[in-house]
């Protein structure tokens, strides 16, 4: 019982999104995902990333947070538009929700959007969002050992950002491990090592979004 | 649909819960439900705990994992019985699992049970395990919005370990705004301050658990 309604959820979720999907592809849309641990600092990576692009590219944030706008109102301040989902205690977003937050955006006057999910290495890495790329945020202070332990969405991310790389010297992480791990699990996945705060990595990550970008308008 | 089979999961789970609370009663074990983001320094900090209790309390460790047996294999270096439950992809442990681990022990010949949940500070809070006790770490470079943001474990929380406390000053972390987030999602929290690596706070924290058992077993 239980595993049928699971099974019932995750397919009708993909139907939706795979509807995204096509919008996003349509419009010229390049769509990330952004999934990691609560504290792994996705907030004020975005922060960063809206300061590098927001003159450059057409870009809107969707806020998933469980309560609260704290989020949200950190993008605000940076004058890009920015739309937060409540979950109201759910673990995750799923394609309905965003499917509503984008009724808020105008579609045709964007060229990237950036989900930040609800802070959870486990359950927002199976609830596809119609979304380009999953991008997964491990920071520093979590441990070398997460790659293994949650092979999840380091499975299907397309990158993963090695944050608060500022941190590396005070906190013991192996990173030969780490990537060690994360390469057997996922051969194909982009690694950027990025301080959200110090400024590293920020400008080849900013790149890669603008190539993205350029590549899905081409 | 959807809402009525969580209703009969957590329902089933309830009663499940309800029938381990009694055993642990009849016994006499005082037992803990730790529970985290991944890389909060749960295992670190259990490691820590078995080293200074394992001469004086009879004490054993179930481990909450997805996939690999690397907690479970860190404290077994202790010496300290243990044994691991792989969820398999699921985001929390509940009363069922914890149901079958009980049967590897002799719980004639316990005094504290401590199992490490999967890492996730959302999912494993609504799902009860019979334990005494649900002990909530937050490691500081997670940041002072945690309690705000992720409110369902701060509240049902009984203990708040705010562990990496030697981190405090390289990560930005208001001590004084999470607390008060915390004292008022939660104004009975017990806030112990530790840093397993480097022993602040682990003597105030294993006799708080030393006092638990000794009022359970009164």
């Amino acid at each position: 019982m239980e595993i049928e309604v699971r099974k019932n959820v995750l397919g009708k979720n993909d139907r939706l999104a795979a509807g995204l999907r096509q919008i996003f592809a349509d419009k010229g849309i390049f769509v990330i995902n952004l999934i990691s641990s609560p504290g792994a600092g996705k907030t004020t990576l975005l922060e960063a990333t809206c300061t590098r692009l927001k003159d450059e590219l057409r870009l809107a944030v969707i806020e998933g947070d469980i309560t609260t706008t704290r989020d949200a109102d950190r993008i605000a301040r940076h004058g890009v538009p920015v739309y937060q989902i409540e979950t109201h205690g759910a673990c995750h977003l799923d394609a309905k929700m965003l499917e509503e937050a984008l009724s808020r955006f105008n579609l045709d006057e964007l060229d990237l959007l950036i989900i930040e999910n609800v802070g959870n290495l486990v359950c927002p890495a199976t609830f596809d969002l119609g979304e380009d790329a999953k991008i997964v945020v491990l920071s520093i202070p979590e441990g070398d050992d997460k790659p293994a332990k949650y092979p999840g969405i380091f499975q299907r991310a397309k990158v993963c950002l090695l944050n608060k790389i500022d941190l590396l010297e005070v906190s013991g992480f192996n990173k030969e491990s780490a990537l060690g791990d994360l390469r057997e699990i996922n051969p194909e996945v982009i690694v950027f090592e990025t301080s959200a705060t110090r400024g590293d990595g920020m400008d080849v990550w900013c790149n890669w979004l603008k190539e993205q970008v350029a590549a899905k308008q081409r």
